[in-house]
């Protein structure tokens, strides 16, 4: 991740503050580094229950492959915080979800890209991407998504 | 805790809504016992900066003896739940902090109780309770504050 | 809990060597107290698995009512802590868990008390404890149980 | 990451069992993709301790710059896991770790590496690595440090 080229937030239609926790913070007194994903698991569950209206999350049939997280600055207790998430491309059986962390200022503290794969629970193996979730993200996201 | 008679909300002056995160629910499909310490700790934090003005969390002065809490109904991911925090009883050395977790129809889900001691980390013992924590306490809560 | 008569560990026949994460250290330097609940919670499960030989987790039919923990002295990262666990006493339709936080000098740390109520999760209430749950403590526990 | 050319257990010289928690383990009943961090972070720590000789958490000058985390298979409570953390490689002013996660038959459950930033707290922007660093680095790896 170039951090000259960051993701700026207005890219994002999905948006939502998160709130920090007391034990989030180390003893270095920041946020601790596993805490960041805390966030986008929660910012990626709530972009899925908008796009595709998850109702049971024991039957999402997608499993993380690869998530890669660049940290640009700290982030402290107190601050206000945002998660922003996006579709960034979509494959033939793997999609990607960009997100970002930014402060009320508009500054970006962290990216996250996550890969994430379709899967046949019972056969065990991957699968083509349904459409009715090709059609959900592109049928939500304003910004564009790269096919892959 | 009879739970005939929970606190109520109203009883509160000091409450937040929470953020419930996709990871604070465990494989029963509700939040784990142990995420509500989690939420009850973030409730603490703010309470002491609105009550006291804390600027350096390593400067607080006061150390939990005892945290005591009862599970009345399960939370689960979704909700809309609030923490309310007040100051129970104080006494010579030690003060109760009782705190509750509740939903938007004013349901209360989980009680909690947790005596911090008032501690001089140079001497490494437990101290009078200053005043200046005395008086914070008393001058915040509007509901009565018992002596023990 | 009076810290005079702490429980000793050689009181607990279940007894299990926790593993600290850098990140249960707070800002403060020392084991946050919303994470104690995490190593009480894994050993239970242990304690369940040895005692009850639970396979699948989604069908134990028990619930936390309250949970009571005292912290007798801070944990650091790096030092050797083991879990006992233990049945207190067992009830009509609940039963208590006694849990320590011990150091490898025999020093208690923390003590936990875990009342778990008996559940139909069907009917959506208590029910009378299975003979078989009380027989797998009698057999299981050296110590004494007391009756309520 | 290509997941037919994973790193090896054998080729990491430092290695440590991990412990699983019980609330590690999310709605979907295996560990939640976000508790592979706290693993990791463990993992990173112990390594730090044994090669560099850390005492104070509060003086190491390298910062986080970028995790990136493969997911092979997933991981279950009650499995034995072990993370193997090495130096991949030393640049100028940072340097990669390279983890993962495997089971008692050697099979790598997921890849993670972290690129830190060697980092001046007072003047707060990064700076040329330690040479104590980079020594203690080749002196402990058995395997071979790439150069960056």
């Amino acid at each position: 991740m170039d951090t000259n080229k960051l993701p700026r937030p207005d890219e994002f239609r999905h948006t939502m503050e998160v709130q920090l926790r007391f034990n989030d913070i180390d003893i270095l007194g920041h946020m601790n580094n596993t805490r960041y994903f805390s966030l986008y698991d929660t910012g990626k569950a709530r972009y899925f229950e908008t796009v595709h209206g998850v109702e049971d999350w024991r039957k999402v049939e997608a499993v993380i492959a690869n998530i890669n997280c660049t940290y640009v600055a700290p982030i402290f207790f107190g601050e206000k915080i945002s998660v922003g998430t996006r579709c960034l491309w979509l494959g033939e059986k793997s999609f990607c979800l960009q997100q970002i962390l930014f402060d009320d200022k508009g500054q970006v503290r962290s990216v996250c890209e996550t890969v994430m794969v379709s899967f046949d629970p019972a056969a065990k193996h991957s699968v083509v991407l349904p459409d009715h979730w090709r059609d959900a993200f592109t049928s939500y996201e304003t910004s564009e998504i790269k096919r892959r």
